[in-house]
């Protein structure tokens, strides 16, 4: 019987297992095998933009897990896409413009001027008509960052699908399983389906994520230092796994009229991923029946708040602290 | 030593081979494995639409090869997706009316107005504003004709790439290889680059092919039986093979403008296909050397020639009689 185990193999599960096995205990991870969202997320590491008008307590712990990320990174020992050029945040049409101001006011930002934004990065459309930038919105690339988690901890992944929590022999069982913790918990987390598509080609177009309002509609564009660009996402209240004729335009429409060189590149992939929400969008950490804990419904957060869920989960299994904040059972 | 050589197990090899073999004829393919353009191909089979304006020969060569497909398809034995519903022509701009009136005209068939066309596709947008009935112009799923051409000769197929013509033992060597001509025989055939989507949804959304111009863009929607929809194409004077955001996004949006349903329908494949196009881009049927015979170079119209450049061919291989029109000597 194991000390504890963390039934989910995603960025959540194994950044908590990773944590526990520091603190010296002895974990086993249990994995479907299924690709979680993280497998989709482009890895923005934005406390501020996403989340601008949410729950006070959700920015807190968004800004707290921003500061974990650096050393987050630097531990795993390899190159994860840590990223710290920052974000243009832009707006495109007078309303687009309108829109966005709301955010930049709260933030503070000094407001840049188009051609100080074809500065930062000369490939922006010249409609491009206003925008801040924010050196704190990072990103990572979270294929590199499970990866790494999963050499770190690969003696103790366990390849299989947990049908019950019954299932599972251990003193402590903590579910980390993304859209899978309904399921095996019966707590409320419900898929929001989200569609991204990764162009290639050669690295240098961009320097910084992007995070643009055209037309109306929300788009980012993440440029990795390899030659891939992440466009996503899609927010969609819906179950179904697949891409759509209309998911993909859209996102095309918006990224190429952002910055209109995008269209010679490579579409290289279109995926389809969950995120996990909850019923205030707010992550579930805590503790929700004898000796089980949830880590789940992270929603469009995952990757920014997978350091800080980590170290809340080891608090709380090593010393019994809890996170009254994010108590699953406030549902 | 067999009789007859094929070099190239496309539509266009294939078919000469099946003919042949049905004339008596000893035929050994020789397929490389790769898909040709009939893998990406819609199979529009179009004897007036793409070609209004091209040379009057080929417009004969294109009719009477239309005129052999429902034989053709008929003794292949098994549903290759052959469908008469017909082709409605459409134009959405009053710049695309203009244009495509000039084809309209010459092709003598009778304009319907937005509701006649609603009413033979509900599904299409009202700003469609013209467009006419094509009885003639069909279409043929190029992937099952393939599949079908193989089983019936798959005892004769050898798989291997052909280097050298000059490996090749056999009385007659018939070079169908589409873009691999050029390299085999040094005969003028460029690659023209096509990008090709196919969308998969029920069936029933849409029954005619649809052949428009959208804004000025060209572009087609073939729906299946079964509810693919395949919509195409660009035109590229490239030679790569990557599928482009810009041109995934211009498919789409000129798509999705003229059934904007299609929106809704999953993006099930993204394609890339090269027509071999010649300097005049008519095919080459003939002698080009000593025992040496050349079908290639069909740019867009490969699928709708199969037949008649099958029959062709075997004129020439089993009674000796020349196709002036098509000669490759031409060039």
């Amino acid at each position: 019987m194991s000390d504890v185990a963390v039934v989910g193999g995603g960025i959540i599960g194994l950044s908590i297992a990773w944590r526990l096995v520091e603190r010296g205990r002895d974990v086993t991870v249990f994995d479907d095998g299924d690709e979680g969202a993280w497998h989709v997320a482009a890895g923005m590491l934005a406390p501020g933009g996403e989340s601008a008008f949410e729950d006070p307590k959700l920015v807190r712990l968004m800004e707290r897990s921003a500061d974990l990320w650096p050393g987050f990174a630097a531990e795993l020992g390899v190159d994860v896409g840590y990223d710290d050029t920052g974000t243009l945040s832009l707006a495109m049409t007078a309303d687009d413009v309108a829109e966005a101001a709301r955010v930049w006011t709260r933030q503070q930002l000094p407001l840049l001027r188009p051609t100080e934004l074809r500065e930062l990065e000369p490939a922006l459309s010249p409609r491009v008509r206003a925008g801040v930038h924010s050196p704190r919105e990072r990103q990572v690339d979270p294929r590199r960052v499970v990866a790494a988690l999963r050499e770190k901890l690969h003696d103790r992944i366990v390849p299989k699908r947990i049908e019950s929590l019954s299932d599972v022999d251990a003193t402590t069982v903590v579910v980390a399983a993304g859209c899978g913790t309904a399921r095996l918990t019966g707590l409320p987390v419900r898929p929001v389906k989200g569609q991204v598509l990764r162009l290639r080609g050669e690295p240098g177009l961009l320097r910084h994520v992007l995070d643009a309002t055209v037309d109306g509609r929300s788009v980012y564009v993440v440029p990795r230092r390899d030659g891939e660009i992440v466009v996503g996402a899609t927010q969609e209240e819906r179950t179904d796994r697949l891409v759509t004729a209309g998911g993909v335009y859209d996102l095309l429409r918006a990224a190429i009229e952002l910055v209109p060189g995008l269209a010679e590149l490579e579409l290289a992939e279109t995926t389809v991923g969950h995120r996990p929400g909850t019923p205030d969008n707010a992550p579930m950490i805590g503790f929700f029946g004898d000796g089980h804990i949830v880590a789940a419904g992270h929603h469009r957060n995952g990757i920014l708040l997978a350091p800080v869920t980590a170290e809340l989960v080891a608090d709380l299994v090593v010393e019994g602290r809890e996170c009254p904040d994010f108590d699953p059972r406030r549902f």
